[in-house]
């Protein structure tokens, strides 16, 4: 543990207003597009005066709290806003999302288990006091204490997992081209903060493969729990239409998972729930075609897990006829057919090539599927690897510098392999000097930023190897906001407390793994329904979650699709 | 009431196989889009073997029951399809939708009182031996009893309310501008039936306004009640932004309700209880933009509703804020503020154009609203004015003649202001000699066709004057089942029920008009819950919707956005 050095700098440190506004033009935007010239400088944000009319509704309600901005509604932003003192603090979301989602249940609310809703928690709430915009946070200007926050209420890509594989530019236009929407610009209006907590999370890691960004399902967002429900059932849909061939049935009923982690391993076993259980009574026909299938670059699933529990996972799955293929490796995802079958196929055989997609593996060659659900890797959010990676002059109040550096540019310090915001102990954001910076490793200057806090899977703390899980972000915002709540925070660091893992592996049984030891089966999948109820936010979702489970378990899940 | 008189004509009547082709891919398809020559004749349906091949999943199970095909899964076609005695009858339901709308219920899900799928029930299902086909009927040959599909799985319509307007031949263009989505045609298959229920219902009514189709929000599917949900949502989380004008928020939040009838009343009363009793709390400095208005070309609205009880209802609105303005006309909707503002602002009054809309009105000019809900009126759907208007030869086995006449081309019979098929009170199709059928009234030729029934809202009964209601659908439905189950049709006509009008004012009230007499307030509000809940049609929902019911009176309704 580092002690804490309270160097403040001098005053010709500090940052310049024009340095600032050129290098905000210069770096790329959170979404990854570059912000056009006509709206960063001239225009819009002249005078500091008009800012402040801007935002006056929060102004006037402030009273003499201090504002804390939570940027992020996930497990962290969500979670710290929530439990921050709103006599203490004014506390100011900003997110694109206007809720916060209960990940753990997102594969239920897919295949119908559970109803979208009830893994959604409104950030706006009766019973809390938290104020919320929903945009983008475009810049921050650490010195000023001010951010810049693009709006997007009508934010097409709304509820879906974002991704960017350094093809980010290509993102406009291909949202035209899918959803037909052209891809606005937001306003954007500035804000102050007095601290900032820096949650923006990861986007989904595609790793460059190429069509995977555009045709996999990903299962990060309500949204793409919504677009996996309806694609499954339509193509069950289309597989009983008299014009659907054989060859094109079993295509379309087989279901690709690409990633062997807990996400993917319980949305195999949802599925699999959802065809044995309830399809097989609507479509019996069509039995004999699906065919579930898990891929893992890796050679085993569940790595988090012990052997043990890894292995009677796998034993279950092949019980009931999913395929676990570790070390298997996707070249790449299109729409169509495979080849062989395109080339084989006249009127009849293979239809139109929206229909299906196909799946090229290195080991394998083209398989034909239905859907891809891509479950695998983070890759750190552009507000993170972009915005804020541009070099800041160490400004005056707002810096403890703990090692002193002769250099005048300064970065934030990065964890060199995932990107991640370094923070220390106190979940406070590191600087230090730009060469050093990019050089990696070798420390000779660093500064802490005075109230900036990161937290979350955008975060990482310095001398830690936590996972990014929900439940450590969890865990930080909590240990973040009692010690805000109590001004305690320089008196212990934060430390994590392992709670074990959980996964369901279907047909009512699930694996757990704690200090308490192992558990599997009936009795684990009891603790694991049990626990995702507990740790449900509101009463609402409690009430709602028990009685789908038990509709659904009576008549079997909605199929109905819209 | 008119006497059967069974009298086949002779052979020579017969359809020949060439001119049905002809005819057929000359029609309008029921969409509205002409048939791509492609598609029709050639390739595909070269022999009835193939045909006979590609729906040999419901030959093999068909046994020895007569195949009665249903178009339509709304009140008509689904009631129908599950009284139907599966023993003694195979259903085969084809409908572009997979599911039947509880249409009462809509309104409350386009606000959050209740869950959009407690308002559905899937067309398949584990407890009815119905089989489905998503698709939409092409075309009929009445003289072989066959029918062609175009199936309908990835249909991008789906769930969303149908019109068209005399322009529809621009919808292909049109949905590839609004959601980028291709138009694609559907493979079609053709189908045998022992007997055809047409019960298609109709499309919303647009009057050729200019920009409802395009800018107007429907309610009549359940797609079209989560775009309102969405939308209103939107609309208070825009109207919060610090980049939100006093002008736009006042546009933003003006909700604007064209048609006075039990639907529109019902959805801006729920929409009102929605912002009192929900959005106040969360968004309370918004209170004082917000607007309701329900106009109405008619000089009253409920005008099925007693005097004594319509006025009931406008003093319930006046006094909750929401103006009924009658004898008003709507000259057009389109995207952006009004001129006046447009012109007035700068960059900061007028938001992007695409934030609100603006309402043209003869009495009032332009008013520029954050929504409209369009519920008024009902258009032929275009399958009946399109693809069922041909002339046909009057074909040998399936017709009874009643009234003979010389004309070899006969049409079905059509109601002459809404355009409805024609039954008789066995609920059968008439057809007319084509020149009659085109002068109207004059009826000396008439014939029926055995077999093909037609129900719901795109048929008319001739002599009477039933209202196109769900009711009416329901009963005939019903009725229709019952006969047939039983071969009772030539016993007893049908004749109707009136069982009352309800609808529901706003703050826990509602009226009530039956032969029991008027009610009205908090009892008829009971009343009126307690009678969707018994006409519910399923357990699950019968358990869901109280749930949802006293979950959202306790925590509030649900406004995560996705």
């Amino acid at each position: 543990m580092l002690a804490l050095r309270s160097t403040t700098l001098p005053r010709t440190f500090g940052v310049t207003r024009q340095h600032e506004s050129t290098a905000c033009a210069a770096v790329l935007r959170s979404r990854g597009q570059e912000i056009a010239p006509r709206r960063t400088n001239a225009g819009r944000f002249t005078s500091r005066t008009q800012t402040r009319f801007l935002t006056r509704g929060i102004e006037s309600s402030k009273g003499d709290r201090e504002r804390v901005v939570v940027l992020g509604s996930g497990w962290a932003g969500y979670t710290l806003a929530r439990d921050l003192d709103p006599k203490k603090y004014q506390v100011v979301v900003v997110s694109p999302r206007s809720y916060f989602v209960f990940t753990p249940l997102l594969a239920s609310t897919s295949t119908g288990t559970l109803e979208f809703r009830t893994a959604l928690e409104p950030v706006r709430s009766r019973r809390t006091k938290v104020e919320f915009f929903q945009g983008w946070a475009d810049s921050v200007d650490f010195a000023t204490k001010t951010l810049k926050v693009e709006e997007a209420v009508e934010n097409p890509w709304q509820a879906m997992a974002l991704t960017a594989d350094g093809r980010e530019d290509q993102n406009a236009t291909q949202l035209e081209q899918e959803k037909g929407v052209k891809a606005k610009k937001g306003k954007v209006f500035e804000m102050n903060y007095d601290k900032l907590v820096v949650a923006v999370g990861c986007y989904s890691q595609t790793f460059g493969t190429p069509g995977v960004k555009e045709h996999a399902y990903f299962l990060k967002d309500v949204g793409d729990a919504r677009k996996i429900r309806n694609r499954m059932l339509s193509c069950f849909e289309t597989a009983s239409l008299p014009t659907t061939s054989e060859e094109m049935k079993k295509q379309l009923l087989n279901f690709a998972v690409v990633g062997g982690g807990p996400t993917g391993i319980e949305f195999s076993a949802e599925l699999h729930d959802l065809i044995s259980e309830d399809m097989a009574k609507l479509y019996p026909e069509l039995m004999k075609y699906y065919k579930i299938t898990v891929y893992d670059v890796a050679d085993r699933v569940l790595s988090m897990f012990d052997d043990k529990l890894a292995k009677y996972a796998i034993e279950r799955f092949t019980r009931e006829g999913i395929d676990v293929k570790t070390s298997h490796h996707v070249k790449s995802l299109r729409r169509g057919s495979p080849k062989k079958l395109e080339e084989d196929g006249g009127g009849q055989v293979v239809k139109d090539e929206s229909s299906c997609y196909t799946l090229d593996l290195q080991e394998e060659g083209e398989v034909g599927v239905g859907m891809v659900v891509w479950s695998t890797g983070l890759m750190m959010n552009p507000f993170i690897s972009k915005s804020l990676s541009r070099p800041y002059d160490i400004p005056v109040d707002s810096t403890v510098v703990e090692t002193p550096s002769d250099e005048k540019s300064w970065n934030i310090s990065r964890h060199p392999r995932s990107g991640g915001i370094m923070t220390n102990d106190r979940l406070r954001v590191i600087m230090q000097p730009s060469t050093q910076a990019k050089e990696g490793d070798k420390v000779s200057g660093r500064a802490i930023i005075k109230d900036v806090y990161a937290i979350g899977d955008c975060a990482i703390m310095e001398n830690s190897a936590y996972p990014a899980t929900a439940q450590v972000a969890n865990q930080k915002a909590r240990w973040l906001a009692k010690q805000l709540n109590r001004d305690t925070i320089d008196d212990n660091p934060f430390t994590y407390k392992d709670l074990g893992v959980m996964a369901y592996v279907g047909n009512w049984n699930a694996i757990m793994q704690s200090s308490g030891g192992d558990v599997s089966g009936r009795v684990a999948w009891l603790i694991w329904r049990g626990a995702y109820l507990a740790k449900s936010v509101s009463w609402r979702n409690r009430i709602l979650i028990p009685t789908y489970w038990f509709v659904n378990w009576l008549f079997g899940r909605d199929i109905s699709r819209f």
